[in-house]
């Protein structure tokens, strides 16, 4: 285990104040929200230490390094060649989501998601106006992917985009390179723009290869990426992401964005993930081995001690799909985990209808605290 | 001097990241962003290097510690009981002013403000798909002060709201209680919503009074107020600022806002924002002191220097509203000194058409700075 990230005491993580460790009273476990426990990358601590001792706290100013320590870090980890003029800073992946809708879609159009997919897409939607057009997942033996068919079927009735999620939260799949072309053919032929929420993708574990959509030949007419370090580097709160474009069609939703994109960035998120693409590779690759270690660990820590939930382990995220069905009805199982264990999951229904019975486990932490959280649901079985 | 805010020397500054020093050369003296270069206040920096050091940087949790330092913090200073549980986080200024516009104007709806004024107001309204009405400010001998007997007529034709800029960005001007005791019956008459932007009320400096929108009788059903510590502490870059709602109908608005606020707000702007308002007050005493000598310091430079160019010196903010029309049209001489003096001030039409020969001047910076400034612009006089 020598070579796993370090993870503070709990006493020591309880003083955190962000809104994991401030949602639950002290006696639960939060395994819920996508923050993760373990210490920084050293490059962002220094890149914020820096900042701060400098007072230097103003406006953010994002261009020309933040698109080009992207366009190194994409061309390192997954030999995307991407153009650094066309990464236009954001304050967060959900405000590039909507702002990119709001370019494309007019009140009343439909945008397509997927369930179950990450609970704020159900939000973002109407947020523009438009409404949402639900083709969930199939789900087969090997667990979910994207239903191709249905989605052919929806974009024939032409929506005015669709929201990928590449990796998928909560389910944890990578979408092979096989059926991102198959969705882009069918993108092009309908002319259904898709915004690809890639935050997940420095998530991706050993064992699974990451397609970014606008690698992919002819995305570049018809689709966004919606990309940061915020995930991977356990950066949400300082409020930077990246809206990338490959071309000029879709690079004019980006320009129809509001205001000058930079005033509504962190300029902490934009230091902190500068230092992460550019230096934090090494930092990464331990977190993957850390993160695939503990997905192990739940393997076998719910084998044993709660054989009747069922899962498919992620491809990509440190998150759990847990199929509780059997153990209560809608959140049930979640509701009674939370009162007797003092576990808190995520309920399955806040990724739509197709999550009852579910519950989404983060199992970034340390081994103790998630041997810990298992054996207490164990011995609360409803 | 010696109890002047410190300011670290100017090779030193150059380093930071921010807008103000990334915007221009390196042989630019930068006075034109509403940034500062004093060294933050001790609680803030305390409670960002903790926060650093913990790994504390997930999603925000703003209540219920914001508004009970805000509602703190106002009582102290402004005699303003405001209710905690009526304060909402958002990303900053401009988005909290721009969701309760989008709350409560339709496309094609009027939205009144009054030039010059804050630039990005411009935008604001257009991005919510309202329209602007342009009240100007009235001008007289003693500067600028708001045009009451215009906005009745404007109110009288039912736009959607009124943009109050609160002290005035950029002509530093505080308005008195009477005169917001009138807006506000003009407002209750007409039932024109008024929108607050309340950033510059931390930075009233001696010799003036601010008056909260909302402590005023009768206010609460027609107005809220957008306010933040950024401006006042220079965190900016930390994206945190508050709605404040005073009754049911306004709540209304702001309950319409789009997701969870908290999930767009900067976890560093939180606490940053809560030590600030908390613990703030004698670091903000020695601002107000130290902006108040630059001020003085600013007549007698400008009075030596530059007689040419008059100005009447403000009441609050750190900016000065410069009429240099004597030595050019529109915008030429910002231009011309940018250029030649190497000094980028604000130019004057950013803050609309009154805004010709004008230009605005950040002063929030040393005395040798701000000597250094004016003596270069005197000369290279046009
Ligand atoms: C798929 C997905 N998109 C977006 C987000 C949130 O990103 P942001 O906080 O940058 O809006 C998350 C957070 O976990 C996520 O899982
Ligand atoms: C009047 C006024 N409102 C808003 C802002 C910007 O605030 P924010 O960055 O929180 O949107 C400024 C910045 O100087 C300002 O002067």
């Amino acid at each position: 285990m020598s070579d796993e990230l370090p993870v503070a005491p709990l006493a020591e993580l309880r003083r955190r104040r962000s809104e994991k460790w401030r949602a639950f009273p002290g006696d639960v476990l939060p395994l819920f929200v996508a923050e993760m426990d373990y210490d920084l990358a050293p490059p962002v601590t220094a890149a914020l230490t820096e900042a701060v001792s400098r007072g230097d706290l103003g406006y953010a100013s994002s261009t020309p390094e933040l698109g080009q320590a992207l366009a190194a870090f994409a061309g390192r980890q997954w030999g995307w060649e991407l153009d650094p003029a066309q990464v236009t800073a954001v304050t967060d992946v959900g405000i590039g989501v909507v702002e990119t809708m709001r370019a494309l879609a007019r009140p009343g159009d439909a945008v397509v998601i997927s369930p179950p997919v990450y609970s704020p897409f159900f939000d973002w939607v109407p947020e523009v106006g438009a409404r949402i057009l639900e083709v969930p997942l199939a789900r087969g033996a090997a667990g979910y992917r994207l239903d191709l068919a249905a989605l052919e079927a929806a974009f024939a009735t032409h929506p005015a985009a669709y929201i990928l999620c590449n990796p998928h939260n909560p389910v944890g799949r990578v979408h092979t390179a096989d059926e991102l072309t198959e969705l882009v053919r069918l993108a092009r032929l309908y002319r259904v723009p898709v915004i690809s929420d890639e935050i997940h993708a420095p998530l991706v574990l050993p064992g699974a290869t990451f397609t970014p959509i606008l690698a992919l030949p002819g995305a570049a007419d018809i689709a966004v990426s919606v990309i940061s370090a915020s995930k991977a580097f356990n950066t949400a709160g300082l409020k930077c992401a990246a809206v990338v474009t490959a071309g000029p069609r879709m690079a004019q939703a980006v320009a129809r964005f509001p205001t000058n994109p930079d005033d509504r960035v962190g300029h902490l998120g934009v230091l902190a993930t500068i230092a992460a693409f550019t230096e934090g590779d090494a930092w990464l690759a331990s977190l993957r081995a850390t993160l695939a270690q503990r997905r192990t660990q739940l393997v076998d820590l719910l084998g044993s001690h709660l054989p009747t939930v069922t899962w498919t382990p992620p491809e990509a995220t440190y998150l759990a799909w847990l199929d509780a069905s059997a153990l209560g009805r809608d959140d049930e199982p979640r509701d009674h985990f939370l009162s007797r264990a003092r576990v808190a999951l995520e309920p399955g229904t806040k990724f739509g209808a197709t999550g009852a019975g579910h519950m989404r486990l983060n199992f970034a932490t340390s081994p103790e605290i998630l041997t810990e959280a298992v054996k207490r649901m164990a011995t609360a079985l409803p």
